[in-house]
């Protein structure tokens, strides 16, 4: 009898219990990894092996490479699981994992290199006709009145951004054509800060635009498909805070002319695995931003309205199986939101670690809650405040929201603050229930 | 502005927190009553009032009528919700209800009366034109020779069953002529000493019949609706431990003429609330053995089917609304299935009460659990042992099977024991993968 295979989980929190879960479903074992701060973690009583592989701290811990690959050879793994963060989108990671003889589930190195640099993703996109911010095409020339040229061109407003960025390091919006050159030094100023590049580009800013994102999913095989698109414009400093699928008041078909373009990207680009192309939406108009080269956060709002098990077919996938279901296949029904909830304080945003004295989930028909946490549970200071996902599924988008309104209120949490009351607050706002949020409205304190 | 409706909660365990659910969702207030054992309940942090009404003792609290209806005075309640189990079937604490001027949220004493009572029942079942099992049609007479005859007549095997009887008590199956009046006078016996009446009745022994039930729904306009059926076959001394819906194999004409016959006899006895006629099964026929004038354990697996909330619905017509659907927009998608889980040994099947110190849920798309229970918690020994209903819904019948192995091989919980080895092993048996239980398998060893 071959042994059965097994999946190092490198990653902590929910995501872990969640890939846990898809493991088992599979016949799959399963090793966790965990730092000195995180024995307490949920998954840890469902995987089949377990390790400490360091201190609290990140880099000595799940964004170490040497110790995650020390205990991959040690307990025999086959695969490795990045989840999402830490080393998810780390090419340099990818090409390690593969190079020692374990499979990284995620594409190769060298797709998500292509697609983690803003421009070479931005022009494979255009390559295969999915639509884009007019921008000048490729890192700003270094000559300022070149650079001003090209701007002038594309017209103000325009933003302009690090090519190796993420999380709003290294973006300026210019307004007027005179900001353009002090912006640009400003940008490259903290982009060789924060990535060690200065290239900067630049491209069209839109006013008030929504953050529309469509799921992909593509085999070894060469089949890809997409699965629907998501509504993540509930945001505060690029944060999500709340999703939806599928996105409101789209016209169906052109969400559809959309999804059939990001699968064809994958097929052009040799995509393989789950992925997420983000888009921007203004005016019945889609502008690609960037594509996501792992599992996302808000994936369970897909597996709601679809019924397929995201992270199963993903880690299948891995395993050099060909795709489940066909494009034809998919089909969306009802209306599913997730609420992030947060370890943080609703008001301030400071985090706030701690002992949970009381965790009484939300539950009932049409909730699901992907949680790490329990009654005794201690948050660790040390990482990301995420300590679960809220998701339902209703009939229509009003019934999912009343039906999360209840869920949050529902939830009894002790002992460290939760983002809770401001997911409430959120989800009862005019803006939010006649679908009116911008990926701007709470940072410009509109809702 | 009119004061907010307030509903008590005359139970305890996963059904109080079920019925505190849907008030909320409903927008009612909420009163939870408890015992001195009972202080940890879950949904105690979840309704606006909640207040003691007794020592552990069943007798003392929530089967005491008086101290629940002072509590019900006190707290100014409008509604009183019985849930399943304690006084969910005592017409004469529906009667008092209603005389003190609550409203008791089911039928009327006196429909609960003609139902509780099995000959009744069955005479009214066969008037509506419901299938019932050929019988005595009303008690047995007193002289032995008539008795004989009227047994002869229905032929062998038989059982005698006691009139107010439950739960297997006054209840002798007869395998020939000759055993009939020993068997009579035992079970007259028990059940005079169980309830206090002797009355019993013969129906045709069925030799491994499933259990198949149908849901129904009435509102005060006379409206009726049936919401499909459910199998509740695996069952251990007339406990049941699995529930599934639909009941597999079963022809939908069939299934859908006597779901039509159920709505007619609610109909026909002026039913109101939620409510569910059992039967037997066997050789693609159907037998009534009673009615349930009451919500039920399983009532999750027809919400994950049918996607409707069978307890607001139930107190949406007791606030006096009808019916929000009709019976052509009751659809049934996919399959579910819902193990109960008790605190007992899975072998012993002794109560394990005692401190819950490890408890995780299972979760993730597609499963449900409903429980009172957290880390922390303690069963007391005072009540029934059910600590929570796991419920998941797939694409078919073997995909929930595997989705509830899953999830029962999630659960991890110590410092008590559960049933949960049990029910993996029942799901895992040859005859419950291929759908051939039947009620006795269990009791006869056959699975």
């Amino acid at each position: 009898m071959p042994k059965t295979q097994r999946v190092l989980i490198a990653n902590r929190g929910e995501i872990a219990l969640r890939i846990a879960r898809a493991c088992r479903r599979l016949g799959l074992e399963t090793i966790a990894v965990f730092s000195e701060a995180d024995a307490g973690l949920a998954h840890l009583k469902l995987v089949d092996h377990a390790i400490c592989i360091g201190p609290a701290s990140p880099a000595q811990s799940y964004l170490n490479q040497e110790r995650i690959l020390t205990a991959a050879t040690l307990l025999d793994a086959d695969f490795i699981h990045p989840g999402y963060g830490f080393f998810s989108e780390n090419s340099d990671f990818a090409d390690e994992v593969e190079k020692r003889g374990f499979k990284f589930i995620g594409p190769s190195g060298s797709v998500m290199r292509l697609m983690g640099d803003k421009i070479s993703a931005k022009r494979k996109m255009q390559e295969a006709g999915v639509p884009c911010l007019p921008g000048s095409d490729g890192a700003l020339p270094e000559d300022p009145a070149a650079a001003q040229s090209i701007c002038d061109a594309i017209g103000y407003p325009l933003i302009v951004k690090a090519s190796a960025g993420g999380g709003g390091r290294g973006m300026r919006v210019v307004e007027k054509p005179e900001n353009l050159l002090n912006a640009i030094a400003e940008a490259q100023r903290e982009s060789q800060l924060a990535f060690g590049k200065k290239d900067v580009y630049a491209e069209r800013f839109l006013q008030e635009p929504r953050h529309v994102e469509v799921q992909v999913i593509a085999d070894q095989q060469g089949q890809a498909v997409w699965l629907g698109a998501r509504d993540c414009s509930t945001q505060r400093r690029h944060q999500k805070l709340i999703e939806e699928a599928p996105p409101h008041d789209i016209c169906e078909r052109t969400l559809c002319e959309l999804g059939q373009k990001c699968a064809e990207a994958c097929r052009h680009i040799g995509y393989e695995g789950v992925g997420t192309f983000e888009f921007l939406y203004e005016a019945g108009q889609f502008f690609f931003i960037e594509m996501n080269t792992r599992l996302q956060v808000e994936h369970p709002v897909t597996e709601a309205v679809t019924g397929i098990d995201i992270v199963a077919e993903q880690i299948r996938i891995a395993q050099g199986e060909p795709l489940s279901f066909a494009q034809e296949d998919v089909a969306c029904v009802g209306h599913a939101i997730e609420c992030r909830i947060n370890a943080e304080n609703p008001v301030t945003f400071q985090p706030s670690p701690g002992a949970v004295t009381t965790w009484l989930p939300a539950g009932g028909s049409g909730v699901r809650l992907d949680t790490h946490v329990y009654t005794t549970y201690t948050v660790p200071a040390h990482y990301d405040s995420l300590i679960g996902k809220l998701i339902v599924h209703g009939k229509n988008r009003e019934d999912a929201r009343q039906k999360m309104l209840d869920a949050l209120g529902e939830m009894r949490v002790e002992g460290i603050e939760t983002t809770i009351p401001l997911l409430s607050q959120l989800l009862n706002t005019e803006s939010f229930r006649t679908g009116r949020v911008s990926v701007h409205s709470i940072d410009k304190g509109r809702i």
